[in-house]
């Protein structure tokens, strides 16, 4: 089995209230949020990061992208705008190596991004 | 002919080094970069945001972020880590209204992402 959270989190192993789910990707709150709305998108498939990510894999990416839309639609941001983040690697402020999308918004974001 | 700055970039009316390009994509840095590295990466064609994208344009998206890999790449940041930013609407601070990828590198990003 593996040790990634988010592995735990897509096989229903570790609970989550889950905001969106399809066939490829699953969303759910940030437990650290950092805006008033603060999702992650996450493919069920694990990757450790973005710098995995193959052009076998653009499909993949681009559900996880539009799937962060939908989270926008359902949590009532699309509107007003939102944020997507994703971090690489240590200077990017990767903290959980399985990829994942933030989506932030309910808020304005500030520049420069961190 | 469009009044938009990335389409006239895209045409080439307007002159821009080019870090990266291929059939879907153009990567050049910003203007008022917020890192060492700051390159936007954008679709040859236009959308205002990314709330315009719909899922026949899934396979875009996707190139989009691997351009963004890319990227990372040629700018040496690669290793060390970096953050891909996309801003949509008032509360995501999106300044230019054609869609773009932010790649930010170079130094350790900070938390929250803006």
């Amino acid at each position: 089995m593996s040790e990634c959270l988010f592995c735990k989190i897509v096989a229903r192993t570790i609970p989550a209230a889950l905001v969106y789910e399809d066939e490829q990707v699953v969303a759910f709150d940030d437990i650290n949020p950092q805006a008033p709305i603060h999702t992650l998108v996450i493919p069920r498939t694990h990757f450790a990061s973005m710098a995995e990510l193959q052009d076998a894999d653009v499909t993949l990416l681009g559900r996880l992208m539009l799937a962060g839309n939908k989270v926008a639609s359902l949590k009532g941001i699309a509107d007003a705008g939102y944020r997507f983040v994703v971090n690489t690697g240590i200077h990017g402020g990767q903290s959980v190596f399985h990829l994942h999308l933030h989506v932030l918004g309910g808020r304005h974001m500030g520049w420069p991004p961190g």
